[in-house]
């Protein structure tokens, strides 16, 4: 019997995440019968490349969604609010990789290698995480389930893509104005980029932090399904593509670094690169472009007995969106939900 | 009568943190009776342009210290270790900024806002602390001091000024490289730092830290004269100058964000910069060139009723290096012990 193919929409076809989302699908081999592209209205008719194929790039109005079995859909929060709906009723799931839908409650919020199972209790949505919060949990729930985490602390180190590809634009331009002696003038981002740093990323709630900050509070409990305790700071760097984040776990027992490797020597797509002889440690120049979740520096930590330091660094293109999103459609295949 | 005058040498006289210090006391006209600039046999005979005059760079030998009442030394801890004890017995005060002998019991390491006290002990030797530390002791001195620090958790984001003139250069020559699609070698710093992030500052030692993050967790303890436990993270990061930090701190006993306000509004050298309303935080562009510590991004830690969350930004030449050696000479002078 041959494998059942579907009929697959990518809303927010011409973002970096929509196009990622096309390339994954076919370096996967994802079972499309159909690819049919979506945008707003702006950018609708734009021709992509697709393999040896060009599509033109169609108007996501709510009828069109008849049809389509799994939708990808990174245009925006606004855009899903006000489309996701229609394209559920019209019998699609969605995977959604804004922060639309991510807390409800009867949205999965998945990482296929943390939290699988709740898929088989979704209504048509599947929520994709933030981008910081999906490549830390990959490394958090094989630690949670050997040991215990009980608090976490991170900083993150947060590349321009995940502001969009004029927000990558903004750096180049901006860095090619300064080594050239001309001022940089910030559009996309709130401060200069090019050779600075920006302590914070979204929008700020009232107690301080960042929406982009508590999002990886939220759902790092959400998807470990554990009420971790977690405090974030996160700040934008002038990197093109690759988030890293300086982790602290304090853990329920003492835990030696050994034992953190052993487990994440294992763990699904982690890969450890943590070799101080060589020197040799995650970077994002070195895992854009990558699948994987690479984690180095791990070693005890010096100001608690029961914390250990660690470094993970992701493509936040790849794991931290289009990669978990494909995942996603791919896993409820698997466990024959589509 | 006229106040006393000095005769001051600057060893290092050629790299970032000599000429930082040269423009530093005059500045803050700190009263030079003569300048000496002093270097290896590399750089001796170049010659600096100070205020008006120029100045021919001298090697610096055990002979040469003899006269001289405060020697300022960036000359790298091997040149410091080979000549300090030379210029200790020809009579100077030396005011190291090696880390040569931080550690040493008998050398005081001193940040004038936090511990002043500990000049009196001098036996000649001043030991100047880590860029990084001396602009985070500044912040928890007066937090110290009000509420009780019980730990600290701190990963940096640490500008290339802090390797030298050399990485300056190569983090602008690799940007001009990738721009122009070429590949960039590293030859200063370990990786690639154009458009990337290095996650190791430093040597390693034998518990996986580096000895850059074992100077901030040694030197706080010291120069705060409490045992605070700390682990740090230090990361490069593509920034020309100043150093930022993201400071988790765990009190004894819950403190809020307004108070913490209240006590850095009237900490000496700090300047709080903690608006949401206009988004405005300290950034390492805007920091660099200014002698004040900055904070920002004051706020409760969401995953410990003890915990506050903080930014601090310095210029790491100034406060992390020059102005923190000059303030030490100032100090010693107002107290009479020079």
């Amino acid at each position: 019997m041959a494998a059942k193919k579907y009929t697959v929409g990518v809303l927010g076809a011409t973002g970096l995440v929509g196009r990622e989302i096309i390339k994954t699908l076919s370096e996967r081999k994802f079972p499309v019968s159909r690819l049919i592209l979506l945008a707003s209205e702006r950018s609708a008719g734009t021709v992509l490349s697709v393999g040896k194929k060009t599509l033109t790039v169609q108007v996501a109005e709510p009828k069109i969604f008849k049809g389509i079995d799994f939708l990808f859909s990174s245009a925006g929060g606004s855009v899903s609010k006000r489309l996701a709906s229609h394209a559920v009723d019209a019998g699609c799931i969605v995977i959604d990789n804004t922060s639309a839908f991510r807390m409800e409650e009867h949205v999965p919020l998945v990482v296929p290698e943390v939290n699988a199972e709740t898929l088989r209790h979704h209504k048509g949505l599947i929520a994709n995480p933030n981008c910081s919060t999906a490549q830390l949990v990959v490394v958090l729930k094989p630690l949670h389930d050997a040991f215990g985490i009980k608090r976490l602390v991170v900083s993150t180190y947060q590349a321009v893509s995940g502001a969009g590809n004029k927000a990558i634009e903004e750096l180049y331009m901006q860095s090619e104005q300064v080594l050239s002696g001309q001022p940089a003038i910030p559009q996309v981002l709130p401060y200069p980029i090019a050779f600075n740093v920006i302590p914070f990323i979204g929008e700020f709630e009232a107690n301080g932090y960042t929406n982009e900050e508590m999002k990886m509070t939220h759902e790092v409990a959400k998807i470990m399904g554990a009420p971790i305790p977690t405090t974030a700071t996160c700040v934008r760097v002038p990197v093109a593509n690759g988030h890293s984040e300086s982790v602290n776990i304090e853990f329920e027992r003492p835990v030696t670094p050994e034992q953190v490797r052993q487990v994440l020597a294992n763990a699904p797509l982690v890969t450890l690169r943590d070799d101080t002889q060589l020197r040799h440690f995650p970077y994002p120049l070195e895992v854009s472009g990558q699948d994987q979740v690479y984690v180095g520096r791990i070693r005890q930590d010096v100001s608690h007995p029961c914390g250990i330091n660690l470094w993970v660094v992701a493509d936040n293109l790849r794991k931290g969106a289009a990669l978990n999103a494909v995942q996603i459609a791919e896993t409820m295949i698997a466990m024959g939900l589509a």
